[in-house]
């Protein structure tokens, strides 16, 4: 793909940067739908949802512009963008909620807890590397089991 | 302090995100210091280190430009701010190190579980607001709770 190409796609660098964003957070709300469908207790569920979003994050090409330069997008871009960045966010509370419910997880912030997860995970662009010492797959269930403990009594 | 004043301590734009980022660096610094005297088991320095951290980032008026724009540092800036920065995390690591041999966190990847904390503070600018239902210290008690428990077996 050269540079010619790409803008007989795209209108400029801006529409490219949006359809990067949106094309990464349909992926990671794929993984939600599925989880959501497979019937697992909430903090099982969630476990897996965030093993699938960081290995989406860390192996899509696109993933490390995921999270940042939402100033970049213009007005309609960035509320269409963050309609679905929102609904994946509600996704991961209310599994969070699910698992208090359970017991599995300690009464707590939900909201709070929620962006402390997201924000981990959402800084993960910032300093991987796809040649460093571990692979995608292990930082992701290494990762997800971290933040699901933080959120255990 | 107006525009002009402003221009006669510093260089350029530049130069104050740079003053920003060490000042705001330099205050964590000071309390990795602090913490260190202290005497305290690991554990319980690292929760006091996270809370004073994360109370610096959302009580600092430079807090929210700490962690990120590190591009648009010259390279020497960025060279001096990152050496900064290495020290503090470094300082958490070491805390970590010493909650495992402890036995009071999980055996763990030591520099996996720092970033990861480090990352979920880091995004706290990106959505904490003066204005908010909760107070910066009422946040930075939950979220170092959180990643401490995130720590454990």
């Amino acid at each position: 793909l050269v540079k010619g190409n790409l803008y007989y796609y795209f209108k400029n660098k801006q529409d490219i940067l949006y359809h990067c964003h949106v094309k990464c957070i349909a992926i990671s709300l794929a993984a939600l739908d599925d989880v959501s469908a497979m019937g697992l207790a909430p903090a099982d569920a969630l476990r897996i949802l965030l093993i699938k979003h960081i290995r989406n994050i860390t192996e899509d090409p696109y993933g490390g512009v995921l999270l940042t330069d939402l100033e970049s997008l213009t007005p309609t871009q960035r509320r269409r963008y963050v309609a679905m960045r929102d609904r994946f966010e509600h996704g991961v509370r209310e599994m969070i909620s699910g698992g208090i419910a359970d017991g599995v997880f300690a009464p707590q912030n939900i909201d709070l807890a929620g962006i402390t997860i997201l924000g981990a995970i959402n800084w993960i662009p910032k300093w991987y590397r796809t040649d460093g010492r571990m692979s995608s797959a292990e930082i992701a269930n290494s990762i997800a089991d971290q933040l699901i403990r933080s959120l255990r009594p």
